[in-house]
């Protein structure tokens, strides 16, 4: 091999963001939203203060490798823990907040944390698991409030105060381990991805890519989408490595205080699910908000209603683009930006896809029976995708090394990808409905009810059928005061699916139970299915033929 | 360590961008102006001539490492060698056309070159120097027209035609050279720098990002810039990687076909060096053209003169980014985007530097006395560079050592870093003028001098000096008709800058010597200067004591 003459050596490290960020960028700024209004700091600042934390980490016994925890809403301080913890060698473990107590319990002893890094007002979600940690030395609380029953409980603030300025970082080699996030699988015990350094700046420099978030030293960007659930999808990394400000909105995710500080602090970019911004828009439509300065408003985490977009873009001039990933995908996996020129219905059949698969990755379709799909729109199967920041297995759980083959990661989501590169998600492998041995898409049948106006919220699930193996229930949760029959929603569906799709049966149901980070649980409905308890369930007539075609 | 459980062993080579080019952008097209009017092709089909191109330099005996030579213009087929040459595993050398015919011969025998694909209006320069050629088998002719005296010269077409079509590309290291460029430096040989698949990746990546190009799949870009000149400063391979549309201007590098093209083709991106846009400002001063699509001109190969940054800006409305780089940087190392919110000098002073640090790249200024330098955007000395797309050394030339020094690249340019880095360059290292132990910066003088509405060109050398060691001496051309004095041109100046610095001499000269790059040749003024044969000198007087302050 001949090879070329260039500086291979030179390691991708988050130290290169952390350098940018408080050199170039110092007067960049974090901007927190908290109780007491917003608190504003430098890059420069928070690059000092980085510093002390190492510093401070040093001090209670952190040694490269280590696994630091934190239990943290999106603020400054979260932004210091990202840069401090792997720039000194040890790995950032973010808990997700909203797991089950016995997850969290699971993760942090499973992930050997040695310190763990807690908001004040979350102390008490971590005093109710206190004594099932087997491997936390330290907690250290960020805020003035009550450190409750936290054995030893030092203050993040005291703690950097108590350091000299000033931190020797270590030359890591780019494969360090950098950062642990666990997936909250429905089914199993949640499994550890363990980012390295290099996977990070790789997954930054595709942030900054102007089709995927295409952040710009002046952008001024809103993570809502937590620092614990997958880096915020890379926004604070993004950030770092190109100078863009970050608005941490904190606690404070209602519609109400995010549509005001999007106004105030004249936000560009902002990432969030879709439940967020379905509470913003009822917020907006209803008050006064200028939110002109928002350019892009990147959605996921679960299917984007497009008529979420449409109310946005139409009412209100703010663009929102779908987006996906898995934690296993560091996230960005694909965006949706429609080809040129392009309008209409054709428009937004683009923009209602999970969109086109991002810079270094790849992506197929691999059906049971035929192998490798083509890319033609049609063709449905498992989506697989591989790439530089793609996991390669799970953090000591081999349980999970089926998700792994052939150099691929299994996403377990059922989809076909279109000759441009778009990828159209149909279902997740332990959702699909096979009746009369085609598959009906829940997703497809979900995103049509939702339509409905008289429709809250929708799940649809399989049904054990004996003629057909499976067909549709369709799970409804009506809107206030609304009086959709199963006959409405029937007719509904039969204009706008192929008529052996519609569902026979409809169960009116109070809520969708969902799981720790909002999804739907699907699998909870399954379970109050087969225990007769799915609510008031009633049938109309349905044509099922073409099932059997 | 502990290390990171991502894809590590995932290549970075340039496969990913022609897999990405040929499929989800497959609808994508370049477009070669030619003598007979615009061609077209779309990426898909340049994907497919890119497999018979594998086959046929196979046929021709090429194997891994071998490197293949291109003398062209910028077209569709050069395209098609800048995807194929690499990913069957050779090297592509892109051979400058412009060099005098004794670097010509050089650079083909020095690397080994075992096959030359020529433009058919390029073989009579080719002609020149056949003899001279030790290594080439194969000439392979570009176009219908004369192939010459070209020994078994083959046309391109006709080997593709006998081509089966696909081709099984081989899994490459992505340390695997990929890519080959000479400088033309004035002194000595000029040097390889050798690119791998690794570094043209993470450059195409830098390219798309929002503050560097920021290509996006809408953008339809125009590489004015050749590629036979640092890889057109990584805009195709930008362009494959992000789906982008290639306008090629081929041979006609007038200011009246380019104007036409970009307002035929509605080029949204183009990237020259500033003679090309001063002409065609002249141009479109002059005549109607709606250049409108243009969202970013980057320019760079010399320093922009701000008046032609201001006037495409004031007069048509059209934006100029300037930016620095070097065949050893691949070349992108900084753009002059300046932060948010400047106005008037304090933005065009901005606009006016190499430009702010790009992602991946670190710089840092090294004085002579006292090492690295603080970033206070005034104290001078060497600006040096390193990063994952930066030469490590040059091919096969221990002579050119001197230029790698713990593990940086001493670029030989004079600058300042500010606090924001942004890189102001004040000089070439052997270009710049000791007065009394003290610097002047030649490209200061000479940016205030062009803004003299009767000069034409200006290139200021240091002139010997008895009490001051150096003094500058400014080489004018007039604009033709012009007649300022050296007085007024004195004048001029000392409204300008500081005292000490206005020449006390001025030679006026027909032309300014120029590289085969274009560039301002200072090495003959010189060497004219001691033969005493600079032109019409004029010795004025002028207050020179600060110098010895």
């Amino acid at each position: 091999m001949m090879e070329g003459l260039v500086q291979h050596d030179t390691p991708l490290t988050l130290k290169h963001n952390l350098d940018r960020m408080r050199g170039m960028y110092g007067d960049s700024e974090v901007v927190t939203l908290t109780d007491d209004g917003v608190k504003r700091a430098t890059y420069a600042e928070v690059g000092d203060r980085s510093d002390r934390l190492c510093r401070a980490l040093e001090g209670l016994g952190v040694e490269q490798g280590d696994r630091v925890a934190t239990f943290c809403w999106n603020h400054q301080e979260h932004l210091e823990l990202y840069m401090a913890v792997p720039c000194m060698g040890a790995v950032l473990h973010t808990i997700n907040i909203r797991l089950f107590a016995e997850q969290i319990t699971y993760i942090a002893n499973h992930a050997q944390d040695k310190v763990l890094f807690v908001d004040d007002n979350l102390v008490s979600k971590v005093e109710e698991v206190l004594d099932s940690f087997e491997t936390i030395e330290h907690f250290v609380v960020i805020g003035d409030g009550d450190t409750g029953s936290l054995p030893n409980a030092v203050r993040y603030e005291d703690l950097l105060a108590e350091q000299e300025p000033g931190y020797d970082y270590p030359d890591l080699d780019d494969h360090t381990a950098a950062g642990l996030a666990y997936t909250s699988g429905t089914t199993g015990n949640p499994k550890g991805v363990l980012y390295s350094h290099k996977s990070q700046v790789l997954h930054s420099l595709v942030g900054i890519s102007a089709d995927v978030f295409g952040l710009r030293t002046v952008d001024r960007v809103l993570p809502i989408v937590p620092m614990f659930h997958v880096n915020a999808w890379g926004l604070p990394y993004a950030a770092t490595i190109s100078g863009a400000d970050l608005i941490m909105p904190g606690r404070f995710l209602q519609a109400e205080p995010l549509a005001k500080l999007i106004e105030s602090e004249r936000v560009t970019v902002s990432g969030a699910v879709p439940t967020v911004w379905l509470d913003i828009l009822r917020y907006i439509d209803e008050n006064e908000a200028d939110l002109s300065s928002l350019r892009d408003v990147v959605c996921g985490g679960a299917a984007v209603p497009v008529h979420l977009m449409q109310s946005l873009e139409e009412r209100h001039g703010i663009r929102m683009t779908q987006a996906w990933g898995m934690t296993e995908t560091s996230p960005i996996a694909s965006l949706a930006r429609p080809p040129e020129g392009t309008e209409g219905d054709e428009h937004w059949r683009y923009r209602a896809t999970a969109g086109r698969i991002a810079p270094m990755i790849e992506a197929r379709i691999m059906t049971e029976e035929d192998g490798e799909a083509p890319w033609d729109g049609e063709t449905t199967g498992e989506l697989e995708v591989r790439g530089p920041y793609v996991a390669s297995r799970y953090y000591e759980d081999p349980s999970g090394d089926e998700k792994f083959h052939e150099g691929w990661l299994r996403t377990g989501d059922i989809a076909a990808i279109d000759p441009q590169g778009f990828i159209r998600i149909t279902d997740r492998t332990k959702d699909v409905i096979k009746s009369g041995g085609e598959w009906i898409s829940s997703l497809d049948l979900e995103g049509e009810l939702i339509t409905h106006s008289d429709v809250l919220e929708v799940a649809v699930i399989a049904k054990p059928d004996e003629r057909w193996s499976e067909r549709p229930l369709a799970c409804v949760v009506l809107e206030e005061g609304a009086s959709a029959s199963a006959e409405d929603l029937r007719d509904h569906l039969s204009e706008r699916v192929v008529k052996w799709w519609v569902p026979d049966e409809y169960a009116f149901i109070d809520e969708v139970p969902k799981t720790a980070t909002g999804k739907f649980d699907k699998k909870v409905l399954r379970q109050r299915l087969d225990e007769d308890e799915l609510g008031e369930r009633v049938k109309v007539g349905g044509d099922k033929e073409k099932a059997s075609a």
